[in-house]
């Protein structure tokens, strides 16, 4: 909830030599109105159609896959209206046995139950999709949240089957993105802090990737075509 | 809840031959008084000292290993109960930060709280003890309940951290289990359903091993020293 120092003029800069901009997300509870409010908050002005959210794209996803579809859904607000007005219905726990899809967000209200019901449902074939996998969801002061990923680790453990994952790193959250941004692959970039999540997935896909590093992190095996520490060290650089 | 054909029989001509008997179970919410009560429910009449629950064995391991400590219970009653007996402090949710030790068993009341309670504790340094790592908690009819080895999995993934197993397959509880006997691996044969937990945990600390093997299943790597599928293939067999 604090900017990293240049962000605002390298937007700036980006804007004013007409390139597009999007700001893509693996949020599994927030979408892009609530997004859009946060960015506004800090300073940052974005349209609606410049953020992408991982909570977004799970409706439509489902429904390419396997039409409208009873879900059972473990997740927040946002994620239950989203797939809703997709066109899917919303199984109720109990009724767990007739999901064909679960899919999971993080959820802070996760307990025994939803657990169960969400084992059993997968266990029994339903598909599993998690928004995410990101194992934490990061505070403030330094302290952490257990993440979307964590509740998918246990539905994974007592299901036996591995969720597919509908945000970063896989391919599907940056396809998406390029298709609303109108931009090849190649004539994109993904910047991101997560070597994993941001460049090894946008990697993945072709786009070239700046990594900003965060301090006293090194980037190993992966190669980011450019590492930043913030913002100010790519100012006035864009061709 | 059913016995196995011929268990009766085979138990009785263990006995008739001065052979000792011991019931180990990973159970994680039940100690030797209930399943005592169990077991003769069933028709089986066992001593306490005859009932080794891995639920037992926690308090008893963390005061060699730590002395009398403040842990964080994860759990039922039951355990909660015992760690208290062993002389551990026991450390209310809320006060996570305080607690040295996490000890999880099966909770039927997991919920998100306790989730982030003990990955914190767990991710800032307190040892991470699991009575289990089975994933699930068969029932009657063919389903199942999520089990400590998947709420394990949850708290692995947050914190960061694998638990210490107290359970079988780790060498622990077979090592207990032989020292109340008095009697040597080798002199010992352990019988059990599930090829991991029962068959190569017994043989990675030296017994021999008899796997009571559920319809349609292969052993496959793992080599017991004998396969039935019931008790019966094992009557009049002792020497």
């Amino acid at each position: 909830n604090t900017l990293v120092p240049g962000v605002q003029a390298f937007l700036q800069e980006l804007r004013e030599k007409g390139r597009r901009i999007l700001f893509l997300t693996n949020n599994s509870r927030e979408g892009g109105e609530e997004l859009q409010a946060k960015l506004a908050r800090l300073g940052i002005l974005a349209t609606r159609e410049e953020i992408l959210s991982a909570v977004e794209i799970v409706g439509p996803l489902i429904r390419d896959r396997f039409g409208p579809s009873p879900i059972l859904v473990i997740g927040g607000e946002t994620l239950r209206r989203l797939l809703a007005e997709a066109g899917h219905s919303l199984v109720p726990l109990e009724a767990y046995g007739e999901a064909r899809v679960v899919v999971l967000g993080h959820d802070f209200d996760f307990d025994y139950q939803k657990l169960t019901a969400a084992s059993r449902a997968v266990a029994s074939g339903a598909a599993f999709l998690a928004v995410n996998v990101d194992p934490r969801l990061p505070v403030e002061d330094g302290e952490f949240y257990p993440g979307c990923g964590t509740l998918a680790e246990a539905v994974a453990a007592a299901s036996g089957v591995k969720p597919e994952v509908v945000g970063k790193p896989m391919p599907h959250i940056f396809r998406v993105a390029l298709h609303r941004l109108g931009v090849p692959a190649d004539e994109a970039a993904m910047v991101g802090d997560s070597l994993t999540s941001d460049v090894q997935g946008a990697q993945a896909v072709g786009l070239k990737t700046i990594w900003l590093a965060p301090p006293g992190t090194a980037a190993g095996d992966v190669r980011p075509d450019l590492t930043i520490r913030d913002f100010t060290e790519v100012l006035g650089r864009l061709r």
